[in-house]
């Protein structure tokens, strides 16, 4: 039995994303989990997420992959520090406050994989590194800065 | 009568793009234009393009628009550099090599306009600067350096 992913453990409130969220219909839906202290994403793109070449992956699209990715990995990485289980308590909710994205080789449109890893925690800050693999190599790399949001149980 | 965008200048077999390439019959298409120095870009989101809260337009689309946008930036830009006229010869083909976002506060799915700066031109290289503003107030910031495709001619 496969493990829930980071995303089926976010607060229905907070589960809109066109990326990632498990209420968006229309979305990617993509689907993040733990790989000891990396964490991975496999998504296969539609045969119409291309960039100018047709045999290419949109840069657009890799870059939403890393972002969705990202604050999947900073929300259950808090989680982890702070010896919380996301089965009693949902993942807390981060948005990026910046991401950059090095675009090293072109990616064919086929199956892809996300591994993250996370810089740093301080405080409500986590840095998250990204690279984009396909058939064994490294396509891209990404970094991205993700806040988690301000409490939402009211007080 | 509205001018023809930057991307209805790509040669065909470049214009695939989910972003932005008018062949692209699932894909966005957004389109950009001069006013003065600055491109600019209007796109109206679908209502389904939320980012967690769904209230607020999706990061990723953000990121996919600036690139999208910089890239026909860059291209354009290049042609007048070059005085090319792109009724006479296509606009030349530019990828992206690396994209950084900054997402200042969040952004309303509503129509937002994105308008470009080009920082430097360096032979292929073009550094483009990207605002998104809704609303007249800039919620993200984009740069980005954009590469141009070799010589698509056989020599």
């Amino acid at each position: 039995m496969r493990l829930k992913a980071f995303q089926d453990y976010y607060p229905d409130n907070y589960a809109h994303c066109y990326g990632c969220g498990h209420l968006n219909e229309h979305g990617l839906k993509i689907k993040s989990y733990w790989d000891g202290d990396e964490s991975v994403c496999q998504f296969s793109p539609r045969s119409y997420h291309t960039g100018g070449f047709p045999d290419y992956l949109y840069g657009g699209l890799i870059a939403s992959l890393i972002d969705c990715h990202a604050a999947g990995t900073a929300a259950a990485a808090k989680a982890r520090e702070e010896g919380i289980d996301p089965e009693v308590q949902p993942l807390e909710r981060f948005v990026t406050a910046s991401i950059k994205v090095d675009y090293l080789t072109p990616t064919p449109v086929d199956t892809i994989e996300l591994r993250a890893k996370v810089r740093e925690i301080n405080g409500r800050k986590v840095w998250v590194d990204v690279t984009v693999s396909s058939g064994d190599k490294v396509r891209a790399k990404g970094e991205a800065l993700m806040i988690q949001v301000p409490d939402r149980t009211p007080s």
